[in-house]
């Protein structure tokens, strides 16, 4: 029996891109995070985020569910490894090469796997607990859960928005096409459309 | 006072793809059109869809809003001109570079522009009769219309499938990002999300 799920998410412009060229288009993909007007705090008093209602409904499942986050140096290192407090607050698995040296947060609840992204999902799934989902990011680990058919679902906050080019969400799939079920959801925020889709494996 | 909408629409994978690689993937783009049970005539007697009730509905409110037809050259002859019968029946205009020497279908309601895409519009216009849609197809004549800051809304089929590559519905885009307003409808079929966006020019 598998006792968690492992789980994509992103926001996702309408031709597929989870950034525009050269890193831009974060203004109109992440605008729903802040065009409401319900305030979500999150675990760093820094952050607090401004939502439609449905969204805020979408963040905080997502939250709820998730019981641990693998993610990739590059996502690590752009946000600076979130300064050891990842705003869903669980425990974070990176995938890296290479260990950081000077990681200055010993006491975050961050563990660095270097053997493969099995090994990093095993890890997440440990730290989870029972029953609760392993939520992967972004794109590149994505696909290699895709391609290591370990990624139960994928969850797209679908923003109205052409990027034209930049970096698509799912790009260099080994076993392409990628069938998947549903919408399992679906829910209509501010300039965001909240879709959950299950991989379905042949 | 703007009095014919133009918009275009089509069938596309969740990563953005209208084909996959070496025109591969209408099996799943396209099986809406025959996964339900409700039989869907069209003007052409060799073809039948069958279809589920929401498809229906959002396929019968394309056909109804459609007063004419704005295709490229590549959609014509890669249907063989739908043999000078189109299944939406309505006059179609093909954009081109050359008239085509040899149509067998004089008395079919097709003309050839060759004078570039607002001379297509204006004549689809003129076809479609007032307050009608002109509704433009494919991906390089949507995308000339985009640029050309003529197209009113997008019409997406998101079908629950990763391609991974192929032709995207929108590439090239010369004015990015472009921003779009909606869904201004939302109908779930079977295996296929039908959504309505408005275009929003800055």
């Amino acid at each position: 029996m598998r006792t968690n799920k492992v789980c994509t998410g992103a926001s996702m412009s309408l031709d597929g891109y989870i950034a525009g060229p050269e890193e831009t288009g974060f203004d109109k993909l992440f605008r729903w995070y802040s065009n409401g007007t319900v305030r979500v705090p999150t675990t760093r008093g820094d952050l607090t985020f401004t939502m439609s209602p449905v969204s805020v409904e979408a963040w905080r499942g997502t939250v709820e569910r998730t019981g641990a986050l693998v993610v990739g140096r590059r996502l690590f290192d752009l946000t600076s490894g979130w300064e050891g407090n990842h705003p869903i607050g669980c425990p974070v698995v990176v995938l890296t090469h290479r260990v950081p040296e000077d990681w200055p947060y010993e006491d975050a609840p961050f563990t660095f796997v270097t053997d493969g992204i099995e090994s990093a999902v095993e890890r997440a799934k440990e730290l989870a607990g029972p029953g609760r989902t392993v939520t992967v990011n972004g794109g590149t680990i994505a696909r290699q859960c895709l391609d290591a058919r370990l990624l139960d679902e994928v969850w797209i906050d679908l923003v109205p928005v052409l990027l034209g080019a930049g970096t698509p969400f799912f790009d260099q799939l080994k076993n392409v096409p990628v069938e998947l079920e549903g919408p399992l959801s679906m829910a209509q925020g501010i300039d965001v459309t909240h879709l959950r889709y299950r991989v379905r494996y042949p």
